[in-house]
């Protein structure tokens, strides 16, 4: 760069004409036939897997740079691109193109008593800001539901990933231009300067939703500075409540399943609510199957007296998303109790009660404000995959626009469609 | 106030616990029967009737005050609860009982191959804040709409109608009484400190959403200060084109509709497009049955060679809401070139084709980016009422949420609901 050229200048002018062009985009991928976003998708599928060569070489840049700056060993592993990954990465943007396309669809459209008829169209939000940390597999992914979904977009990768990124963005450049769809449809950011961050999330005239992918830190950051709106998702304190009507095998199995089948998951279990009634029998049992699968146990006093070796959880632990083989145990009353517990210390995500009673279940389902709400099932099912929306650009816990596991529909919102015949307004 | 105290201190110490009692309040509300929060509407209703004498003599301290402080004329008509209004209230709230609760509402609840069913569960947002100017009628409709919904509600209205919104305050809280709902269901805001907006916009842990209804300056600053999402509403640059396919005798009609019905509102014509192929047999009628209704006419070259005493317009007027008796003029190619002005100047408000060609209502309905697009059909429709959503809390210009007229559906969310028996995440 000239070095007359003042920086932060630059990545602003750098910027508004990314949005601006994103902006021009827009308009031509919202009214895009889905043969064309389906051409394109599978085009950039196949550019992936026959640039693999070239996608490793890139891979290898940043890897190599990672090492050197001292990365640590899960980010390294999150950075690298597989032959697997990149074979995956391809499957992923072909099952985009396999779904339904949203955009355009009508529903209800009803005659009102004026003689007009009134419906609702889906279409595309407009333009869409991903922001995400070390994985380049995100900016394939992100980039096919964004363009299913009729938007253009804007990707904002990681610096340590920015050579992978590079490769991928070019294979998503000839799927573009493949299908005839606007090489803007996809931007990738190609600075690492974060200053280009700042921009994107102040662009709203630009930009109409950023998604950030990434560590609580940097979504809460992104979240406070934006000034365009942020579908965002922050912790996962997810809870397993078993009630003393509850069929104890099944509960037992859920509640193990919901913490140890994966540790680092935001749908994980993190606290597990025990009625009083069957603690005594509960506990025992699945406390040393969680201690056998190495998991630390953390309880209240109660738990402490039915099973002593079990750690003490004090009033933090209810607050803490472990996303490790750490679970916080209580012994609460009833029901009632559990969904004040969930009520004050769970974070709206997704908390599962385990009973055999009706009137409990249809209770705990309508009180429970969360995200996900289950009866008899793990949370860990809380995923775009399980719940059928296909691949997910994440999950909610907003509670406007969209919650939970957010898929194609996410990205898109729903405008008014009016059809008549002359009709005036009285 | 006690002169020891810091008044900024005790407006964020008030606002934090109407703020916690709001919370506290939402999730009996939310978990509210039909039954209870319809009683409690009616039981409102009939106590602002009952209490007409006392609603006007509060509103005579505003109206007098108002006088006194040199309010325009406008804003004390607005200001003014007459019996007829006091009436219109009470029929408001009736309204919002007789409509369908859609709180606890599931739908597409569908079995997964994994075996768990998954739908999604219509909930209310929780805690919503509406902070609006002068029209004390506000604390009555947006009360009811938040209480059907299942929400509590923290009412700011302007500092002018302080006294009026007290009275009916009162009446709220005899309803929720008598309905055994929380008093803290809504609450009115009992200071006319500018503080206490500052601080509701910025509750994030006990607010859900704010919803500013007055002008433009108000919502734009508080959009620009908010922590908390805002459902707002913008500019109302509406459009009607002219396609030299339409039924002319038609399109005159509803041209001048949109723009004559009611000037003041946000839904009427601005600008007014029509394709040069029937400018001529279109605009030298229908300019003159403007002129002959008082409205001022400002117009492009193209327009003022057929009219020649159309004023000009400058660019600037393709971009203003006028609200007022003025009407820009443009004349276009065509369909495209009239898209591409909706594109550049609207508001993404409520746009109207008139035509009879079918290809081309299907391309407008589509690639026209606004809240509600139109074919043969008045802009003046775009309204919750017209649209059958019953009463509405406003209008929204955003994409994310909610877009268009915003009625009850759109205080709620949606949640995912998943009943299994034991199942497990393989």
């Amino acid at each position: 760069m000239n070095t007359n050229v003042d920086t932060s200048s630059a990545i602003t002018r750098y910027m508004t004409e990314v949005g601006q062009r994103a902006r021009a985009a827009a308009r031509s991928v919202g009214r895009a036939e889905t043969r064309s976003k389906d051409t394109a998708l599978h085009a950039i599928a196949d550019a992936l897997e026959a640039a693999e060569a070239s996608l490793r070489a890139a891979n290898q840049l940043d890897m190599g740079a990672g090492r050197s700056a001292g990365l640590e060993p899960a980010l390294l592993d999150r950075l690298e691109l597989t032959p697997k990954g990149i074979r995956a990465m391809a499957q992923g943007l072909r099952e985009v193109a396999a779904q339904a396309d949203p955009v355009g669809e009508i529903t209800d459209l009803k005659y009102r008593p004026s003689g007009i008829q009134v419906g609702r169209m889906r279409v595309p939000l407009g333009v869409i800001g991903i922001i995400y940390e070390s994985r380049p597999n995100v900016t394939a992914d992100a980039a096919a539901l964004c363009l299913k979904a009729g938007n253009a977009a804007i990707l904002r990768g990681g610096s340590e990933a920015l050579n992978s990124n590079r490769a991928i963005a070019a294979c998503i450049q000839q799927g573009l231009a493949a299908a005839g769809l606007p090489a803007d449809a996809v931007q990738v950011i190609d600075t690492a300067d974060r200053a280009a961050v700042g921009e994107l999330i102040r662009m709203a005239e630009y930009v109409d939703v950023i998604v950030p992918r990434g560590g609580k830190g940097l979504i809460e950051r992104i979240s406070r500075e934006a000034r365009v709106p942020v579908i965002k998702h922050l912790d996962g304190v997810c809870h397993v409540y078993i009630d003393d009507r509850a069929n104890l095998e099944k509960a037992i199995a859920v509640a193990f399943n919901a913490k140890t089948q994966r540790y680092g998951t935001c749908n994980t279990m993190e606290t597990l609510l025990v009625a009083e009634g069957i603690a005594e029998r509960v506990l025992p049992v699945l406390c040393r199957m969680y201690q056998e699968a190495g998991v630390e146990l953390r309880g209240c006093a109660r738990t402490r007296d039915l099973i002593p070796d079990v750690n003490v959880a004090t009033e933090d632990d209810w607050y803490v998303e472990y996303l490790a083989p750490i679970l916080a145990i209580r012994v609460v009353e009833d029901m009632n109790a559990a969904i004040d517990h969930i009520a004050l210390y769970g974070s709206a995500h997704t908390d599962t009660i385990m009973t055999e009673d009706y009137s409990r279940a249809r209770r705990f389902l309508r009180e429970v404000d969360s995200s996900s709400v289950m009866v008899n099932a793990s949370t860990r099912f809380a995923d775009g995959g399980e719940y059928g929306l296909g691949a997910e650009i994440g999950i909610s816990t907003d509670k406007l626009h969209a919650r939970g596991p957010v898929g194609i529909e996410g990205l898109t919102t729903l405008k008014f469609v009016v059809l008549g015949d002359g009709h005036l307004r009285c």
